[in-house]
């Protein structure tokens, strides 16, 4: 088209090579320069050891941020052979919210239904389907798992951290740390494994992603807890070619000849899709065969425990994996992988150290602090919303967002508990799912026990049902604009649980949209007032004029920002000029109707009070308050002034 | 978690650096090789020429099929400050099926809404909202707009070019090019703009992408035809601070001063959120001030254009901007970029230039073909539309898949069409928009006469009603099987038009799942059995087989991929031994059911007949048939065999 006159500014061109979220405002000194990151002395305000799930997830947020971080990872390839294959509801939420969903949802493999065989009764087939049901039972964004490679999702996440400007440092392996004070006070000694030369780095935060066999933990004196005996298990993930009906689902088949969990996977070729196959191969062994600390009989229980070890071979799995799934015909096509490895369930007595001074220098997250069998799909969830939890508690603390010291402790405090529920989870259900099945008067496990055990865990196998517990972070009281009588895991809004998703109508622009694509993941805390009918009046206006322009203001710019909910019916119900003059000015964006309804029914908000609740940047609800407490100076503003640092200068808008 | 033992196929590995779709198979010769790409005498299968929309995409669909090609771009920074900013609806249809939405959707804006504004009757304000209205008039997956900037559009589908292997050769200009005969007829003259170096390349097709000035298109002696007068207008891309209330709908609004067009555009920062703003500043001007090939008055007419033009500043926009919208106040923040352009209405009177031996080996695509306003927001579209139509036509030909020469001819044929609809359609669009608005009493243009040629034109602006003509590529037919009645813009199955998205459940894993989804545009041909209610009879089954079995392996393999779905309620109603065995073990993954009842609707298929259809890989019905037709070799065979080579050693499978 023929322009004759045409001017730009510079950002433009900027943005269209890709537009990035801004990073968090940073009150306190400026990031570290490093002219080469890995030389002796060099600093950085977090070093992260291991880039699994947990870690990736740990860098890329504090990337995101704007906190400096050193990625480092022992394996000098790109790419480590991930292990894990499930991303579970509420993961998949974070990453739509953090813009990755869709190479993980084409790519990757969405399993909705699981369907239960058994042994057929006498006169029926050998094997019959005794159930199909959703594998999501609680509601949530996307009501199913995907099923996708763990390397592929550490590198759609490494990926989205090196658009941000970071990278993993490859073949650098940790050593060892110590206390040494001043404004760097962990030095951390680092290896390079092709040269071989050792070096020191200085950080203000110390992060062990470190898997399993963790030496961050060994190094901060932590012991793992729990049960003493370790199931011994075979896992193949192969093509196959097979008459069996529901390969496409997930299966749990429990034969006379042993169980089997079949899962289904994203292809891999044109019309060729793998199948996970996971079979327990071995009587349970001794758990002092691998966990150290143990004293009597240990040289012996590890001799018979490497015996049985030595057992487990690729034929033997296949040949088990055939018996069971007899009368159906299974050929295997092509073997992608296979595994073999021994479980058990426990929890790391602890997940941080502090300093000298009491400040929480050195943290371990994901399989560093619990193990347990990957029957349930849990490992890389629950280790990424570590690093998730972590992330923005760090970078509030590193950029002077928060009061010195007061959101770190709160790391170990939320996610101890939930590596605790996860391990007792995750005994009940390994443990169900290795006996034998048979009729009642067999006296064996029965279906309906089975079932039971995999239905009461949705809630927190989802990871849509985690609930943080009462701390400073999160305030639990009643709420009288609430029906609190439902069941928090179907949506209602709760102080420690995620806002769940609703459809809504934003106003501005009388758009259909997810609430949860209307706040990106970017760091801030969000105010978010859930209006009552009454909200023309007066005293109403006020509570918001309050809400949207004088309590964001005592914050860091950006930091607070207001959402407001409208119940009527159509958004042409309402006009701007119903409303204080800072909504329109600040916040246009942020005003959204709920036009379906669904909004105020799934949260249990009564449309006669409204509420008004906190989510912390995690899109948890740090407090959930009746509208009428909040003026003057109410218990919203006392829960962000507790856990926000108020500027002296106020440089709001 | 403790593994023992371990074992992974080296695909694997590969695979977690990043699924990428598998070309296209190949039968023709190996493409060509060179060390360097811009030597003199190198050889490529296609060189484009331009990466702006129409170039880029078609370089990402050759890429992405595994064609050789060589896109060259005479500026030498990355980005071009695009300036189209539009996204249509059928264009997000195939964004989204070539795995490229989710970036597109979280940073552009989705525009939903149109708002006229007039001006008021005697006593009213001076300016009125006359109606809102849903902008996209016709059903589509996505039923509105993206607005983005084209630069980062263009850059997006850059990256995933890059990803499969191939880049822009920046700084490089199209110089000349001759038919020399041989293998790689056409030779290429190219200059690098930075050395000054010219040397030239070899390919077996050329195509001009290279906008309005096109080059390629004055060489193959095309001449644009059209409208005799252009407009003079002027953008501006800001952020305004505005208490105007729909400023984040798009908005008409002609008031007594002038008329805007005003375009809710992305965010640019934190709270940011920019517009664009059209107007019209200057009465027409003679199109011979642009247009070459006029003869009397040229010099004159170009005189008075250039003054007109010089008197188009970027305050006197803003000046007509706000007395435009007064009442209301507008202050502008910040600009992004403003331009002044002048534009008519004009096709090229060719797209495409035979060699001696009558092959179409040079083309010309995108603005290079056909100017218009950009009012309607189409120019990115089309031309984008154009690539996405060459692309897959070339890559056939220039892989042996189909009949030598039976494909290029339909490139033009087809998009000729389309871009005389755009011409028209812009024509009554822009003229009408520009006219005052008034009572009828004053015999001005009404708010009802500018509104039916908004509405109107929705099916074609959208992308979603387009529909191509009758030739070797499209078989149109009277189909028993289908209630013609219906309007097609709803979603009629009709040669020519493009598959409409319905939701489904596949019956392999009962997963509930959009059409397009299961559908990625891989560059396969599908044919689409669309079930009666009475499948399970012999008759049918026998059908089933052929369609599922016999026909798809006369073909190259993978290139005919048959989907199937079936009209009963649920998936349980069904078993896999109600099928022909091929359909499981060849085609688990395209069986499907419509549980809702919405993909027979809305396609207007009738359950006692059932139909079958061929969708070319544009996603485009070749032909929709009755079943009856089909066995033996019946229609559909036909079809496929006129457009698909058919290999003498079979190796499908
Ligand atoms: C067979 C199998 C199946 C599984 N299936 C599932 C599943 O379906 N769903 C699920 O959610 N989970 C599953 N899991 C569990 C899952 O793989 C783990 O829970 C998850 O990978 C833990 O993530 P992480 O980041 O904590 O640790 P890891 O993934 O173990 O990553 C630790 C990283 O640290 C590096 N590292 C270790 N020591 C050092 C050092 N000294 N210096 C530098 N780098 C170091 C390692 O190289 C490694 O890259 C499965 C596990 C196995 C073995
Ligand atoms: C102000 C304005 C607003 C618009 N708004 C919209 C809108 O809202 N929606 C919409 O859909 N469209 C809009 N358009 C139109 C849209 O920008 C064009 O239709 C679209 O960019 C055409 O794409 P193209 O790839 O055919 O050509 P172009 O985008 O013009 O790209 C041609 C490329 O070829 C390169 N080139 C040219 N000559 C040579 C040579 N000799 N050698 C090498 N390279 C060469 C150029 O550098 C350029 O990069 C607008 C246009 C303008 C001016």
């Amino acid at each position: 088209m023929p322009v004759f006159t045409e001017e730009s500014s510079p950002e433009m061109l900027q943005r269209a090579a890709g537009l990035r979220e801004p990073p968090l405002p940073r009150v306190s000194a400026p990031a570290p320069v490093n002219e080469d990151r890995t030389t002796e002395g060099s600093k950085h305000e977090v070093v992260i050891i291991g880039t699994g799930p947990a870690g990736i997830m740990l860098s890329l947020m504090l990337t995101r941020y704007g906190v400096s971080n050193l990625p480092v990872e022992k394996v000098t390839s790109m790419i480590i052979p991930g292990q894990a294959d499930g991303l579970q509801p509420r993961t998949l939420e974070v990453l739509r919210q953090l813009g990755l969903s869709e190479e993980i949802f084409s790519q990757g493999f969405p399993n909705h239904r699981i369907a239960f065989w058994n042994p057929g009764k006498p006169g029926e087939p050998r094997l019959v389907r005794t159930a199909v049901a959703d594998d999501v039972t609680v509601p949530s964004r996307y009501p199913h798992k995907i099923l996708l490679a763990a390397g592929r999702v550490v590198n759609i996440l490494e990926r989205q951290m090196n658009k941000y400007g970071n990278e993993v440092e490859r073949g650098t392996e940790f050593v060892s740390f110590e206390f040494v004070g001043g404004e760097f006070p962990v030095k951390v000694t680092l290896k390079d494994v092709v040269t071989g030369r050792v070096y020191s780095v200085f950080a203000k935060h110390l992060v062990g992603a470190d898997g399993a066999h963790s030496k961050v933990r060994e190094q901060i004196g932590a012991k793992l807890q729990g049960e003493s005996t370790d199931y011994i298990w075979g896992v193949v993930d192969a093509v196959l070619k097979t008459d069996f009906p529901d390969i496409r689902k997930r299966c749990a088949i429990h034969s006379d000849a042993a169980s089997i969990m079949a899962i289904p996977r994203e292809k891999i070729e044109n019309q060729q899709y793998m199948t996970r196959l996971y079979t327990q191969l071995e009587e349970n062994v001794d758990a002092t065969s691998t966990v150290s600390g143990s004293a009597v009989g240990e040289e012996e229980a590890k001799k018979r425990a490497r015996e049985r070890r030595a057992r487990v071979t690729l034929p033997r799995i296949l040949d088990q994996v055939k018996r069971t799934m007899e009368p159906f015909n299974v050929e295997v096509v092509k073997v992608d992988w296979w595994a073999a490895y021994q479980i058990g369930q426990r929890v790391a007595t602890k997940f941080a150290l502090k300093d000298a001074q009491g400040t929480d220098r050195v943290f371990i997250m994901g399989d560093a602090c619990h193990t347990h069998s990957p029957k349930a799909g849990q490992g890389m969830n629950v280790s990424m919303m570590d690093g998730y939890n972590l992330g923005w508690k760090l970078a509030y603390e590193l950029l002077g967002l928060a009061p010195a010291g007061s959101l770190l402790p709160t790391y170990e405090f939320e996610r101890k508990d939930i590596a605790q529920q996860l391990i007792d989870f995750d005994n009940a259900f390994a443990s169900k799912f290795s006996q034998k099945m048979a009729g009642p008067e067999e006296g064996g496990l029965t279906h309906e026990e089975f079932f039971k055990v995999f239905h009461t865990g949705g809630g927190f196998t989802s990871g849509c049902g985690i609930e943080y517990q009462q701390s400073n972070l999160v305030t639990k009281n009643r709420v009288k604009g609430l029906n609190e009588a439902l069941n928090p895991d179907l949506g209602l809004l709760r102080a420690g649980r995620r806002l769940i998703n609703v459809p809504v109508r934003r106003f501005s622009d009388d758009a259909p949209c997810d609430l949860h694509d209307v706040l990106p993941l970017n760091g801030n805390y969000v105010v978010l007032v859930v209006l009552p009918q009454n909200f023309k009046e007066e005293k109403l206006q006020q509570k918001l004029a309050y809400l949207t322009s004088s309590l964001p203001r005592k914050f860091v710019r950006g930091v607070v920002q207001p959402y407001v909910v409208h119940p009527l019916k159509s958004n042409d119900d309402v006009e701007w000029s119903d409303f204080p003059k800072a909504l329109k000015e600040d916040f246009e964006w942020n005003f959204l109707g709920d036009v379906t309804g669904q909004a105020y029914k799934t949260w249990g908000v009564s449309k006669e009070h409204g509420v008004c609740g906190v989510l912390r940047p995690d899109g948890v609800f740090g407090g959930v308050w009746d509208l009428e407490e909040l003026v003057p100076k109410g218990a919203v503003e006392s829960y962000l002034t507790a856990n926000l640092t108020q500027p002296s200068t106020k440089s709001f808008l």
